[in-house]
């Protein structure tokens, strides 16, 4: 970036690593670091060591992948969660958005990305030796639930998961279902949606 | 703020940390949290270093008072300015736009600020001192321009500092001129643009 205004080089190094995060453009970093530098010192002082703790103190948890500052983190030694199930999803803002519905009480397994052979992510690179040793070993475990996004890579991901898995013919393996959102209309709804919906139809009970 | 999702302390005082910059609620600031950690270790890195050396090598221009790396910065230290005109503005942001818009090669002193007496900023905490000083010992110094922001506080510190400045009977004291914005129509202009357009109407050349 070639520096448009006289600005100290400290203060545009800053700007650039501002910019550097998601959604955020030049003029709102540029913006965040005259008001840190103006208004907040303090804020920047605790930026700085939240930054340095994170990266020093974050691993990730050897049972489900996730991020956690002990080995094995605090929902997977949870001794109340059902250690039957387990679920698979795609990051861990999934899990997160899953705990928040408090609809499931199983264990997770993070895979942090999905199969993308485009970008060159296989299965090496999403480290799945790791997963499927997890579901093989682990004996409590009686259903995978695969939880991956409903995009043309989760999909993906979800066929491959489901074929490695099923080879162990101990495990249950499912997938969410697909449908009409809860709560939505049926006029607003996107034909392909629409289309799930008729296929996956469920049979309801009959009054006799 | 209770975190209603199950993360680790260390990602959790990061996102904090982020959703006390300017603009960046939670989700944006756990977002960015995510993404650094599974995709971008490097960038931490980067903006953790960039936090610490901003912190620790930023100083104020002992004659600007602007952000500095040196005591005296690259602007006031410039032979090539005309070092006869002083433009105050409020901040360094107001005094990049001057820059990049190459209207002014003089001199600046940036306030870093504004009167707000509702806010508890008066003269002292702004350091007017320190500006009267600049503006009073600086013998090239020929005219002051007062570029505050046209909203009620800058207007107020516009007064306030014509009134101070203008003891001194050796300097010029001006204002940014009001009117309507170069390119507008009328019709879209609001009444109290309008209305200082016609008050500080200039008179154009009559041909004979």
């Amino acid at each position: 970036m070639k520096n448009k205004f006289v600005e100290p080089d400290y203060l545009v190094d800053l700007v650039q690593a501002l910019n550097r995060l998601p959604g955020i453009g030049l003029k709102s970093a540029r913006r965040m670091v005259y008001h840190l530098l103006q208004y907040d010192i303090e804020g920047l002082e605790i930026l700085s060591k939240a930054l340095i703790n994170a990266n020093k103190n974050l691993i990730r948890c050897i049972k489900c992948n996730s991020f956690s500052c002990q080995q094995i983190c605090q929902i997977c030694s949870n001794p109340d969660r059902d250690n039957t199930i387990l679920c698979i999803v795609e990051t861990p803002s999934d899990m997160n958005v899953l705990e928040s519905s408090k609809i499931f009480n199983g264990l997770y397994y993070v895979l942090m990305g999905k199969l993308s052979p485009l970008d060159g992510i296989g299965p090496k690179e999403l480290n799945f030796e790791h997963l499927i040793e997890r579901a093989n070993t682990d004996k409590n475990i009686l259903e995978v639930i695969i939880a991956t996004n409903f995009t043309a890579e989760g999909e993906t991901t979800a066929h491959y998961l489901s074929d490695i898995l099923s080879i162990n013919k101990n495990i249950q393996i499912s997938r969410l279902s697909r449908g009409i959102p809860s709560g939505s209309e049926i006029e607003y709804i996107d034909s392909n949606s629409l289309a799930w919906a008729f296929i996956e139809r469920k049979k309801t009970k009959i009054s006799k």
